[in-house]
């Protein structure tokens, strides 16, 4: 957007380990956002290298590809405050909390993207990732669902950036359970897919083409994987009670996107129609959650966009209800949707500089 | 295997529908078993033409690709009875019973990979697929998951190869229900996973590589996807009473393969050992079923192969249990299970000819 | 981009054929662009239907996807004229010219993306498509690569969007060519390979998934794709002088990009490094191409971007150079690429609501 | 194949490096092999391990899977001579000529998969892969493409199985080549294409998933790859006279498959089907190359096969002959074709044990 974007970015905004997936995301989004202006990047191996070395996809873009990366230290915070208006944290969890603790002291505005600020209590932080790096951050966070907490995300300065299956679940379930139309007897099972970005950059065997290509697999599955906590402590927010979740993710030979369905008993007298409704009530047309009528979502209807399709089906002949929810997990799941909280802290109109429509096909 | 296999193939085998996927995987498979000799292929559409200009894999396989598809009538099958030992018939169902029955009268003995003798009961079929064609022979067909009808299926004129969505989810539930460990209360849930193949070779705006590629969907699902009807009926067959599934088939981009998870609730005290101890005694290792113990199955570990992969995983925080299974839809889901179906009818060992390790990767 | 963008976007917009994938990319990219509104949609075969219900990657996008494809016939161009600023037109060739024809009639100013007024002269496209439908615009038309015809581009009224193939070897040749570097006595080879979307939306069973995915094939070589006249066309022009061609597109299993290497013995004393200058002067560093130093390129780095990349290697056991250019075909190579020239036609920064970082990864 | 196979098969059959693509390929041959029974396997950094817990696809396959990887020495050869009569080596050059030198002294059987044997001259192999470590076996390595060498085959001791690019090129281009048919004033252009699978498989980021799939790269270009010297050996063999060749390889997003397009200049004179006509001549119907008559190969038609396609076609527009090959780089282009040349080497039918139909689609 050349010309009339660095006009109109007046917001100075940096990326700490802007190197990774979640990172390069970020750059795309806000290249395009018109209040913002990129100004600092940062990475740890990379410290140094200008930064289309190491994402060639920034080469020949001004403004970009011609950032030079570079080291951050804890003890660099107060230089970097008076640098930036923003800081967005893509850095892996426990490392994050750090370098987020060092910025919010400074009295720098950020969106973290690791886990680090999504669960309120320090004992599930414990149960999941081990003991708390900043404890005393948790009750200043805002988990960074705009859809449920947007009232809570305006003048927000530390936003948790949601993790991308819960967010592909959450969307789907959250209207159901405020509206208290499920029983909560049992489990709601969830039974997710991603595509490999997912599992961010750094190649591994399990994401080596020729074992990825041709072949889809579960994954910490029956309680294993760490998104579970976060999972069920959203649903039982929304619910008002406790919600225990099956989860199962799954690796699906495809870069991106999440396509999750989830299991659950309508209380009786349900019918697909209200769950809609009531979908349809939280997720006005205006905003960036499409419900969906008769169709089923998939995934390539949203690659790319910060858009997120939801929809629901009755089965008749046992009565359970099927929630589904459509994500890109890059787009949605992590960096645009970081850029969508922010808008709403910022008081900005919400869809402001996100892509909308898929790269379809 | 020329040379030696063409003096050792000594039973004339004739393929229905040879050029569609099922029946360019039977022909693979015949090819390299040592009691077969393809002698006879058919096709509609394609009649008249060489095999080798519908299927260029077959280009320069002497034996094979220089083969006529013939057309064929009812009215043909005391002729083609006269040229064959065994009958492939590799056609859609409704289509396919009316030809089946033409040449089991004639005293043929034929696989059938269409749906049309898989359900017992006549009123079961017009459930899920209409009228049926030929209800009289619905007695004689053997179900052909030899895993399950080992006895039945020895002699057995006319066999009903499985649906491939049924062999991912009943291999590995099977075991669990005829040891009695399921609860029964509420329904199995069946999430599967399946490879485009499974939707045939015809081309359709869902099967078109840019709307397939990198993304996924599900397809038919809360009770309308017909193989529910399979599952239903063989899971209660196991279980000694009735047992009802919610079965979701999603759509995976890439070729081969289906991985089921089905989730169910265990009966007290039952813990995930007992499970795969169920599993181990009704597989034992010198059969065509692998239960994994710690590992989680991959669909590029069966791909090629007529093996299946099953697995058992207890979530502790819900009491829910995981059985998983994956299996080459084609391989094992269709053609090479018809094949093995064969093998047991005629005495043969069990695996002849079958291929055992998969094109990995 | 809603709120900043619908205030900013004036000039009415409308996209005959909107329905495929050229029309879709069109779609996404007006959507983000300040200075355009998208105002009217047309198609054929679903003419009646809701955008949304045909692209379903529109679903809940106001002011897209509520959007009805209206039926157009040339009768209908002084309405649709009235209506309009500008109209896109993506139908197939020889049906389009009658469309363009009619609305440049009525003064509008219209973008073609068919190959109908590629070709300057009329026995150009008799050979390749046939007898020309609207000889008499073929003068007034300008190719629309910016890079190249920047200065006649201003102000046109008739836009012809180039190929996809002919950008991706165009781009990386022509600074080689007009520079006077290469030996024109042979031909040059150009081998090119495509995504899938390239062929369009029509399931054929040629991009049916399983016999697409995990394979490549070449297809129309040996002179026989449309394109290579228009790539002869071009270079010629650019050389001044006859250049002939053999070109061979191939089918890749990927949705999106084409990289082109193309072949050409460099005049005595011209090394790589003159290559690389010539391309840089050419394609200085504001403007949509990137001319790489020692990287090849890969479609990934542009995958969703205007950018092209290009780069140069010599082959020092033969003397042979390399010229190689990667775009995404329906980015630049076609709707990006339509933008791209309509900003240069308009006077409009060049790069006014382009996507110019890639969709990475 | 279990029960005939075992007892067929008599020849004791081991592998160095069986943890890898072309080891685990070898495996899944082997096995169907009715001569060949495997008793052995080494590997290095997974010495002590079960087979199937490094390659689950062996999981439950009696005889493979459960054989443990053991470490290997040189000083071990004597004893590994005793236990083995052919020895299948799958090593990385220079490391793998040791082993061989090792196993061929004990007067063991050796087919070697590395390059370590396949250039004829010490100084060529210095070129491109550094001081040869045993350069007195050399000339009595064959190297193991039986097309070419049948005769030098029969007997042999030590087998240099080809490198995949080179067998995908030099059976196109060999037939021309020993009939005259081509110029050689200027170089032969192979521009190439290979399936992942041909990286090897050690993740690395440029065969990591996310960032593989969905593009296409050329690589090593410019006289720069390896295989150029082996291609270039061979080509010239062929002709009888100094070829030389402009190598072009490309990583494209599949798993298997090499599809290889030269371009050469014809003598004046030489026709299309004075080409095929050589083709046919050198690969009699009965063996493993099937010419094309105006098919254009696709590697998914091979895919799993020891079967390679070749094809021609001549522009009419330049004169231009372009020779086109289409292999399974691990079934035709190391595996399948290692057996290939044992069987040969043994006196075997040529094509005993081998996959000769794809595994479609």
């Amino acid at each position: 957007m050349g010309a009339t974007k660095s006009e109109a970015g007046s917001l100075r905004v940096g990326i700490v380990g802007a190197a990774g997936y979640t990172g390069a995301e970020l750059l795309r989004l806000i290249h395009r956002h018109p209040k913002l202006r990129l100004t600092w990047v940062g990475a740890q191996s990379n410290a140094g290298k200008r930064l289309d070395s190491v994402l060639p996809s920034t080469l020949g873009v001004a403004g970009v590809g011609d950032l030079v990366l570079e080291a951050f230290d804890v003890a660099d915070a107060p230089a970097l405050a008076q640098q930036l208006d923003v800081a967005f944290c893509c850095l892996p969890h426990a490392q994050s909390a750090k370098v987020v603790a060092s910025l919010v002291a400074q009295g720098l505005q950020v969106v973290d993207l690791s886990a680090d600020f999504r669960l309120r209590k320090p004992e599930d932080y414990a149960e999941w990732y081990g003991a708390h790096p900043a404890p005393e951050l948790l009750d200043r966070a805002v988990y960074g669902l705009p859809e449920l907490y947007r009232t809570e995300l305006v003048g927000a300065q530390l936003i948790a950036a949601p993790g991308c299956y819960p967010t592909s679940a959450i969307l789907p379930l959250a209207p159901l359970l405020r509206a208290g139309l499920l029983e909560l007897a049992g489990p709601i099972i969830v039974d997710a897919k991603s595509g490999v970005t997912g599992a961010g950059k750094s190649p591994t065997s399990g994401t080596h083409f020729p074992e990825t290509s041709e072949g889809i697999r579960a994954y910490k599955v029956a309680g294993t994987h760490r998104h579970t906590g976060e999972i069920e402590q959203e649903l039982s927010l929304a619910a008002g009670a406790q919600v225990s979740v099956v989860f199962t993710p799954h690796l699906v030979p495809m870069s991106r996107g999440i396509l999750s369905v989830a299991y659950a008993r309508p209380k009786a007298g349900v019918d697909v129609e209200r769950c809609r409704a009531a979908a349809r009530e939280m997720y006005p047309s205006a905003g960036l959650v499409s419900v969906l009528d008769q169709q089923l979502p998939d995934t390539l209807w949203v690659r790319g966009s910060a858009r997120a399709h939801v929809a629901y089906q009755l089965d008749p002949r046992t009565g359970m209800l099927l929630a589904l929810g459509a994500i890109d997990n890059l787009t949605r799941g992590a960096s645009g949707q970081a850029l969508h909280a922010l808008n709403v802290a910022r008081g900005w109109p919400e869809h402001l500089g996100l892509p909308e429509l898929a790269q379809f096909p």
